[in-house]
């Protein structure tokens, strides 16, 4: 394991298996692909001047979040207070929680996380501000607050620049809370329109005598376009970590780039033209994403995955030159990697083509 | 908790919570509607002379496995070695494991299984009835195997009888193993067409001289229906326990029949006509099955959640007449309760209309 970085290398739960052995299914992690993705996108965000604070909620893992930051990532950015709490207690000290929080039982914990590390959240309504505000203030902390903007992606979001301004001032006024800017994520495709979006926002903002101290976008289908970071001050991508199929239709991402498979054992030849694999939706899941099939198989990419049962995925493999034998193990890219990943208490890290451990996905589950 | 049966009683874990504190997004259960599908099915099980063979993929709780022995199913059905050590663990003695098992390591936890309850599996190749023989030898137990026959549902499983009777005499044939009978998972709407295709496997069965002690049918969707469960010994049900909004399509359910909800609380409004809320496909899943939309939300059902990111849902609230606000909490039925329950360690238990404390799910993410 020397050839991992330290955050995973110390993290890692020792196996008595190698690749040839482990049970299926198994999701593996290339962890030399993935380090590359990492430090890759770290690269390109210090050559543009924009701070990287990487969406964790694909890897939920703290090895992961650990080595974004030991790269050069300014904080990290979670979906969930769960998620937020797993990265506090592994001691990340700043951290951007993307999704509104309500009800008082979760904002008692949201609370509690502002006051033991740096905490931004996002509001769409006063509600949500005003829930934030007086969560920091019970936990005699502060939270900076941006203003989610819809700019195209049809979310959550104030499209409305004199909305936006409206609800700055009210985050700026509000005891607990701090104004911290401004936050998107961006329709796919639509980067231009996700600038003038900003700006429009950002000169409403100041027209009410704010500064604007953070304009943040992210997600992973456009992060690698050279136009259109104007005028980000940081981005928050996720999947680029393993990357998977639904990026690599789009281009994102080459083959040898995506880090994540499903290895898969053949279990049975019912017919000439089909074949079952011991992964079905409850290893992939049923995520489309508007791809045809419901993952790549490596080996066999003739074959389609055109149905899930819950433990079993069934494969066309009519078009195969040399179709799969029952005992096969083959590795299947999935469509989506960060639902794959939300279904395993461990993943399977390899290194050098050598299983190396398991790696604790310690947020799993963590919606809540 | 005096309302509920024992094996749920005993295996709550307490909450400091009631209903209307609870932090979403939280699966529910009403334990009431639970048991009585329960009940309902072993009565009909036990009116036609049909072995109850209840499939536990669906809950994957050790205590409602226990509540269905105790109603009087004959032994439980699970889909993976994971499961089925789960359960052996509680003390369940009688296993159906239905999906064919290869790996050395698998196997090696397979005879371990079989050396310590009655274990029970399905085999459509020779490759597959071989592995389980030597399994069974090593561990130094006998395993029974059925035959996995193909009646129309396109899985797994052999269609010709000649085949089946061929595989079946291998399986009488090798030391460690018992030829336990014919399994099938029928196409929904199928059962004519099952039951000649089983009746035509027992006839070749029979022409060899073999007897054939059990004949294992299951699925949900036509589990109501009176005709067609001859020649049938057993049947496997799974998410009868729960029903869900497929099933309330198809007319197996009614809603009052649906025991489990997503709770889940309204966290924007950014347009007239769009809600989101705190439940996406980490909560829900994208199991479609034919559906429009990712669940009913019982509250608003004129709304339509057209979309899932992984922590939001988004619903289409144009067509509600009193379409809901910012906080308000709903219960969505989820399309597909079994993949739902797969998500979560642990899930609420209602009963006469009181949160009753946290159900574990112990066998979550076994699917190994």
């Amino acid at each position: 394991m020397t050839g991992l970085p330290e955050p995973l290398r110390s993290r890692l739960h020792p196996l008595d298996r190698t690749l040839d052995t482990l049970e299926t299914p198994a999701v593996l992690i290339d962890a030399d692909v993935a380090d590359a993705n990492l430090v890759r996108w770290q690269q390109r965000c210090d050559r543009a001047g924009v701070a990287n604070r990487p969406h964790i909620k694909t890897h939920r893992s703290v090895a992961w979040a650990l080595r974004q930051l030991e790269l050069g990532a300014e904080g990290i950015t979670v979906q969930t207070v769960g998620e937020a709490e797993i990265m506090a207690d592994a001691g990340i000290s700043d951290i951007f929680l993307t999704t509104n929080v309500l009800g008082e039982a979760k904002l008692a914990r949201l609370g509690a996380v502002a006051s033991r590390c740096s905490l931004s959240v996002v509001a769409d309504s006063a509600e949500i501000v005003d829930a934030a505000a007086a969560a920091a203030r019970a936990a005699g902390a502060t939270i900076t607050v941006l203003v989610e903007c819809d700019t195209g992606g049809g979310r959550c979001g104030l499209a409305d620049p004199a909305a936006i301004a409206a609800l700055a001032l009210r985050i700026a006024g509000s005891e607990g809370a701090k104004f911290g800017g401004l936050m998107t994520y961006p329709g796919a495709g639509k980067r231009l329109q996700t600038e003038q979006a900003l700006q429009a926002a950002i000169a409403a903002c100041r027209g009410t005598g704010l500064t604007v101290p953070a304009v943040s976008s992210g997600g992973s289908p456009d992060m690698w376009k050279d136009d259109g970071l104007e005028p980000l001050t940081e981005y928050r991508a996720g999947t680029y970590i393993y990357n998977d199929r639904a990026l690599l239709s789009r281009g994102t991402a080459t083959l040898d780039q995506c880090a994540m498979t499903v290895l898969a054992t053949v279990v049975s030849r019912p017919t000439a033209g089909r074949a079952i694999i011991d992964a079905g939706s409850k290893a992939l899941t049923s995520d489309l994403l508007g791809l045809d099939g419901y993952g790549l198989v490596l080996e066999h990419p003739d074959a389609v995955i055109y149905q899930l049962n819950e433990e079993h995925g069934l494969l066309d493999v009519s078009r195969c030159s040399a179709p799969p034998s029952v005992g096969d193990r083959v590795h299947v890219l999935p469509n989506h990697t960060c639902v794959v990943t939300n279904l395993f208490d461990r993943l399977f890290i390899v290194s050098g083509g050598r299983l190396q451990g398991a790696l604790p996905v310690e947020a799993r589950g963590r919606s809540i």
